[in-house]
């Protein structure tokens, strides 16, 4: 039945989300003295930043660089350009180190992909590509893979794109990712199957509601768990319950 | 003999580095007040920013975001962090500017597609993914394409991938390009032909010696001699003179 599994790999196959809060930390503390009236000013510096980062996606994009790019951006609206140079020159170091930060992978990462040995793998993400390409290597995962796939966006388009370049029969295509906005909705709709496994930290643009109920979508609480779940797939010949 | 032929696409197929010298002029603008003292203030400006530039290839890479985070941070730099913020804004307000600055081909871009339509063709590009896939699709010649790659980097590993994802034979592959540090040197060195169609306005990163006198290597003086350069490749059976 399947015979392709694509992988999201930011928070799926290895952590990235908390290494963009530790940089809106690091922002909130730069900003925090222009906000000091505000009851909650750390609440009120990550809601502007929020705000400028959806923003910012149709120039920049996802990935360091665009999100760098929006907290400067963000520490110049909210002191109105009183910052000083040198805290913008902290955030570009920020940046400096997340481009270099250590790909540590998620548990049981090397055990699923084993156990999956018989399918076809895809890993599908977005975001920088020198960043991506990085972990991608970092990681050591690339040979455990059919096809590596970095995409500036991940919509029905991107994966209509990808399926058509490696001739992936959508219903027999399920992809694992902890967004529900970038790896489920646009396979559901695409005929493809998917499996969320949620992280708590996840960002919150790539929210959405779950589908719940629909019947390729699968939600399971562990990476570990999706290898059941595919064979759950395989053998009901398609049916879920 | 040639079955594959590569294209470069900025400064190739359509212009770009004209936008980043745009850019660069703003840059010597905000910056010009903090180097009153120098004889040529721009000239020692260009040489702090390519100086950043290079710099900080290893951590963000090509393209317009990184472009913009180097100006920012050698902006603060030479002003010793005595640059107001809001002329920072004008810095990200030019990337926005970038990210949909109309897509301007070459001349003869189409008729030279048309001219080598019996052979496959494929688009090699670096710089930042969202800003080249863009391009790519502004331009409408995605589907005269057999491969689109936007790569991060354009060495002998990232060529060696794409010539292996596609069954590409190296000798049987020509690339065109404006940069001899991306688009010839690499290509040569693994076993494949490779066509200078230089452009005035290249960026200096991009230089280096072009290899005279190496047999598979070609330049020619505008995009429209490279039909007549591959026929010779092809005629000779791969001896051009």
């Amino acid at each position: 039945m399947i015979s392709w599994v694509g992988f999201d790999a930011d928070d799926t196959l290895w952590h990235s989300e908390h290494h963009f809060m530790a940089s809106h930390d690091l922002f909130c503390e730069i900003v925090r003295p222009f906000l000091d009236g505000a009851d909650d000013p750390d609440a009120v510096a990550r809601a502007h930043l929020a705000e400028t980062e959806i923003a910012n996606i149709p120039p920049f994009g996802y990935g360091l660089k665009g999100a760098t790019l929006s907290m400067i951006e963000t520490a110049m609206r909210v002191s109105d350009h009183r910052i000083d140079a040198s805290q913008i020159q902290r955030l570009i170091d920020r940046a400096k180190e997340m481009a270099v930060h250590p790909v540590d992978l998620f548990d049981g990462v090397d055990d699923v992909l084993d156990a999956l040995g018989g399918l076809r793998l895809a890993l599908i993400t977005k975001g920088d590509l020198l960043d991506q390409r990085r972990k991608i290597d970092e990681s050591e995962l690339a040979t455990r893979f059919d096809a590596v796939e970095i995409i500036h966006e991940k919509n029905v388009a991107t994966y209509g794109e990808v399926f058509r370049r490696h001739g992936i029969e959508p219903s027999r295509f399920v992809m694992i990712g902890n967004s529900i906005r970038s790896d489920v909705l646009p396979v559901l709709e695409l005929g493809g199957w998917a499996i969320l496994v949620p992280f708590a930290d996840t960002w919150a643009h790539e929210q959405a509601d779950p589908p719940l109920g629909h019947p390729r979508f699968i939600e399971v609480t562990a990476l570990r768990d999706v290898v059941d779940a595919i064979a759950r797939i395989t053998h009901t010949g398609g049916r879920v319950d």
